[in-house]
């Protein structure tokens, strides 16, 4: 007989893996393409690091289970790092070490959501939040946001969607921004942080892209709220990608529960990856060196799209995404992307991912390539005229 | 102002884990303890798969994402390991490589079950599935099992759990089972099999403990049926507890659901294990020597604890736990495992992990260290008297 699939599994597939899988497909083949769809580093960790991943494997080639919540010692090496860049004192006993910062989301919404509560986050936005919330039985509340307010979120947005379809229990934001590059100024994060307090909404915020910023440093909620749930990843300032490990920062109401969850749901993070990770903050010059390359990038990406006229960019000042308005050309930018990687030879993602009711009419482009790469693909997209 | 936490994680601790924690800490301290606690080997994979990873390490040193569903090749593998273990043509594009067998079974009970689905599992049995299940708003209907049918689930125990409490959505099966190493039989599996095709059912089969069998091999439910969800684990037999990686065998209709839900929840398993995994497949020799050894210790803690007067154990065939009435001793198995931790220096796991009503009155201990320790763990638990 037939079985019932569940409902809630029914989320759509992530483009931007759909793409890659297939770029992967056609690069094996032979052809020669210009990868700017996947949001992951081209560099691995810093050598020394890697070294010590070796040594590593050597010493214990047990690698058994650590501790749920991380080792010890990379925890207090996280509380330590947000002394270093942000100031901040941090108890260690606040960190959470998780698989990937998607295994941080798992942890982090079901600690802080039940079913049914509604999550506000931006559009455009990483499509994993939204389809996160709805495998978990959460309601996504999307605040449409444009150039005008640098695609983020703001109290006024808040207020009005409030106003219109009622109270929510969460917000998630991300800032640098994945897909637009784009950061929200500390004033900004405040208001937002003193929103959410004044409403009594936990805030999320995914703060993955921090150390990959072009004009200033990202601030962080921590320094405005206690209550705030923070995600953050080794996967991309770090350039850990593939080890898949993260953190969460967590309030101390949430400690208890997360340990409690994170023992059940995963016993214990990636063991070699929190060794590498612990190494990894003694190299942090090498990780500095990769976002000059970025901001190389990114200059050269800018410059050669709006020579391409590709107009309608955003203000990316993190991460190592552009997301650009290709309204002018088409309304279907999954055919537009499809053309251009047949045509032209060059991958990008369709907005489509990102903003499902306008995202026909956007892409994205990651820079975090290499910059040979990068200027191929600008005189690809120069040539190729659309 | 305070905010919410969610209701349903609300889970209780995995005290394997927390008892993993404090006797980290005694050992740190320089106690001596012989480690019974924690379900995972004392040994980590053969030497030609770790040499391997430090090949792969400077090969690769970027260590990228993989497809969401795992790298092809390694996919192959495991279908093809599934000729050679069981005779049985497995399609690859049905195999899902996961984070470890936990991401597993979010990604198999997301799939199957809505929210209010119900689900069977034994009781004893591994608690993540019970916490699992609520963290993702399904409920858990536990089978109380005891020695008479080896802890497991019967069809006459499934019919009447029905008859008393309505239907069923799901069946979680573990054969070896997790804590009490029993296995069903070949035809007992095929019974399961045709209970759940008759009561439309979705059979959930937890098969990480396959490989580590002492009186015959394990049948996997695939022999008997195409709709069930396989769980598997590189962490057990394969010895790579802490790379966490494992595996599901998907019936056609949840591959492309559970392809669109890794997409999105995880990105993908971790790299480096992937490659691990994929070259230990060539080395099963080596973990076939650990499961003699693991032989080996079962016989000498049966042996042990029969004549330190445990009488009633699990009639353990796999995995490596015996599962142990002591009844007749206590009925507060935590303050008897702390005693025994305390004054015997030996850290076993109370049975309230795996059966909150009865487990006050059973431990769980595990085989999977060393022998010597294994036989110096017999020797106190003989001087202890309890």
């Amino acid at each position: 007989m037939t079985l019932k699939r569940a409902r809630r599994s029914e989320v759509p597939p992530f483009r931007a893996l759909s793409i890659l899988s297939e770029v992967n497909q056609r690069i094996a083949a032979g052809q020669s393409i210009m990868r700017l769809e996947a949001g992951q580093p081209s560099v691995g960790a810093p050598e020394a690091a890697l070294d010590y991943a070796r040594e590593r494997i050597t010493r214990d080639p047990r690698q058994g289970y650590t501790e749920a919540l991380g080792m010890g010692p990379l925890r207090v090496r996280i509380a330590e790092f947000y002394q270093t860049r942000y100031g901040l004192s941090i108890d260690p006993a606040r960190i959470a070490v998780t698989v990937g910062s998607s295994g941080g989301f798992l942890l982090g919404f079901l600690s802080a959501f039940d079913a049914g509560d509604r999550v506000a986050m931006a559009a455009p936005g990483y499509p994993a939040y939204r389809n996160y919330l709805k495998a978990l039985g959460l309601q996504a509340v999307e605040i449409e946001t444009g150039p005008q307010t640098d695609y983020q979120p703001t109290p006024e947005l808040l207020d009005r969607a409030v106003a219109q379809n009622g109270k929510i229990d969460g917000l998630i934001l991300c800032s640098p921004s994945n897909p637009a590059g784009t950061m929200i100024s500390p004033e900004g994060l405040k208001a937002l942080c003193a929103w959410c307090d004044a409403n009594g909404v936990r805030l999320v915020s995914d703060e993955v892209y921090h150390g990959l910023t072009y004009e200033g440093p990202a601030e962080t909620v921590l320094r405005f709220t206690q209550d705030a749930i923070v995600f953050n990843s080794f996967s991309k300032y770090f350039a850990m990608t593939g080890w898949r490990l993260g953190w969460l920062v967590l309030p101390e109401d949430l400690c208890a529960p997360v340990k409690a969850l994170a023992e059940n749901l995963f016993v214990s993070p990636p063991t070699l990856a929190q060794h590498v990770a612990w190494k990894i903050f003694d190299h942090t010059d090498v990780l500095d060196g990769y976002v000059a390359t970025y901001r190389k990038n990114r200059d050269i990406l800018r410059t050669g799209l709006e020579e391409a006229g590709f107009s309608g960019l955003s203000r990316a000042q993190g991460a190592f995404y552009f997301y650009a308005d290709i309204g002018d050309r088409t309304d279907d930018s999954a055919a537009f992307c499809a053309r251009l990687l047949d045509e032209a030879g060059v991958s990008v993602t369709p907005g489509l991912d990102f903003d499902t009711r306008r995202g026909g009419q956007t892409i994205r482009l990651c820079y975090a390539g290499p910059t040979t790469d990068i200027e191929e693909a600008v005189r690809r997209l120069k040539a190729w005229g659309g």
